[in-house]
């Protein structure tokens, strides 16, 4: 249900989860709507993204960015409406790429806003295809993994914001394309709408031998975005010199322990060592923030010539994004996850 | 003692090493030495290299190179003086950096062979600092490691054939360079001949103490020619962006297990992505051939200007190379280990 009454539902860490986040990690305030003032402008929640890496901030850890702290809004990338501006350069109706979180509205200075064309076909595209996930796949693949014509690239969640952005360029640049996707309807979907040579279901009982045989070359760039058992299968099948991009491991996020009882971190520098991996982890924004406007010109390109299919799961209502989320972890969601939070 | 009878000794692999080669594995024959025919000529060894390498070649096991079989001549780098020639570009006296391997005499028909300046001061030298090892630390500190002024560099036998090169052209950079070597003797001349800002000595009881101490502004740099619990020290130290060469594992090559319990490749998979590492295998002739001569110049370059150390740990006798190779898998080398084979 989106939502039109005079307060503002706030999503705020109430305590750090254990595993898999729940309704007691992430507990809902009511609060007042806010009131701009001078320099300051109110921003109305249109559309939330919802992404792995959220899980990763709510824990007490040492990451690339710092964790939440107890009572802070819950983060998230948004497009939002201005309802209200004290602002020089924005007026009401402005249409605005932000990152207010998880919440219906929220004051902003302008700082870290970025203004959307308020006519554009689809505003949530900027939070999927043409926002941070879709400009992970792009660069982690082009600039990391640098797939040549006629070699295999895999991706696991495939048919996700990150994964189908990955496949899709992959195969413009000339590669074969392997993805990893979590049930039949996704694999369809990856195979025939995405047009990926092969999809395998990471849920079948014999998935690495199934991974192998759609790798008879062996594999040139493991786009890595899950971790764990895809992982584990990927490692023997990686060719001499490739590329490994790492820009997730989601499997970890929620501790889940190793299938392995001996430490295998041994197997991996050697492996690294015999095969010349390249292994590299990277952020976007803060790795290749000054590429933006070249990858959005270029993706925008490719949506209007019908080359990139893109597919969005939109959960309608403020109010069913804690089980959204969980629902993220746990590869519940078809297509790159959204909240609907108003018209 | 070297040796002029006019037999053949050669050492050749008799069965594959559980751990630590030993005189079992690798064997003595003796043999007539071979007639260069047509086209060929034969090659006296003068010197030869051992290196960790070595001992990957002879598990049976898929590796950069393929495996050794049973019964083959121990493989390494050697310089050799032309004895006789039947090669219309080679002439007696000639001296040639050549890979025959374990063995006094071999045949060869010119293929890979490079000729040496006959007056060079150093003929030993090809086969370190101007070498393979030289050629190694100088490549992958410059182009996966890239240090920059100011910036903090970790190198492991810091007082071997790689590590001093590595440590002094990071110097050269202006780099901070932190050693590590194992005993009294080998860091001080660590620190006070090779001018290393410091170097911790791996066999301490708190080495992972004094290592962090040691790297106040952590890691940015970490040429990793070792594995095992110097690399476990450096993780937890390394800065965000940092970068991480493989060149070695060598306290893995015995098959030494991991200290630890638990499987520790998530870890190492989310330390990647949290710090944005980039942990990259390479092998030196084959992925830098091509910058070879530029390579040579610029480090005869330093040597001529008293720029660069570099110290050879010679050994006397191709008899003694078995007990020499034992002891380069277990550190008591100081220094590039040559075997000098002939005058």
């Amino acid at each position: 249900m989106t939502q039109s009454s005079p307060i503002n539902r706030r999503f705020v860490l109430a305590k750090r989860p254990q595993g898999m986040p729940t309704g007691e990690d992430i507990v809902l305030k009511e609060e007042e709507i806010p009131q701009p003032g001078k320099g300051q402008m109110l921003l109305r929640t249109l559309y939330l993204s919802l992404d792995p890496y959220m899980r990763g901030r709510m824990d007490d850890a040492e990451s690339y960015s710092a964790p939440l702290a107890i009572g802070d809004v819950m983060v998230g990338g948004t497009v939002c409406r201005v309802e209200k501006s004290e602002h020089p350069d924005y007026q009401q109706g402005d249409l605005v790429l932000a990152y207010t979180g998880w919440q219906d509205y929220a004051l902003s200075d302008g700082e870290g806003l970025q203004k959307l064309d308020a006519n554009m076909p689809h505003p949530s595209y900027a939070l999927g295809l043409l926002g941070m996930p879709g400009f992970t796949g792009y660069m982690g693949l082009t600039d990391i993994g640098n797939p040549q014509k006629g070699e295999t690239v895999v991706v696991a969640a495939a048919s996700g914001a990150v994964g189908s952005v990955v496949g899709q360029v992959a195969k413009l640049r000339g590669a074969r394309i392997v993805g990893i996707a979590g049930g039949e309807d996704k694999c369809r979907y990856v195979a025939e709408t995405l047009k990926f040579d092969a999809c395998i279901d990471h849920k079948a009982p014999d998935f690495a031998g199934q991974l192998k045989k759609a790798c008879p070359q062996g594999i040139d760039v493991y786009f890595e975005n899950v971790g764990g058992a895809v992982f584990d299968a990927v490692l023997p099948l990686l060719n001499t010199k490739a590329r490994v991009p790492v820009c997730g491991v989601i499997s970890q996020y929620n501790g889940q322990n190793s299938a392995f009882t001996e430490d295998r971190l041994p197997l991996l520098m050697g492996t690294i060592l015999k095969k010349r991996l390249r292994v590299q982890g990277f952020i976007i924004f803060q790795d290749y923030g000054e590429h933006y406007p070249e990858f959005f010109k270029q993706m925008s390109q490719w949506l209007s010539e019908g080359k990139i299919q893109f597919r969005e799961d939109i959960v309608d209502g403020l109010e069913n994004v804690v089980e959204a989320f969980r629902g993220l972890l746990s590869g519940k969601n078809f297509g790159k996850l959204i909240v609907k939070v108003a018209e």
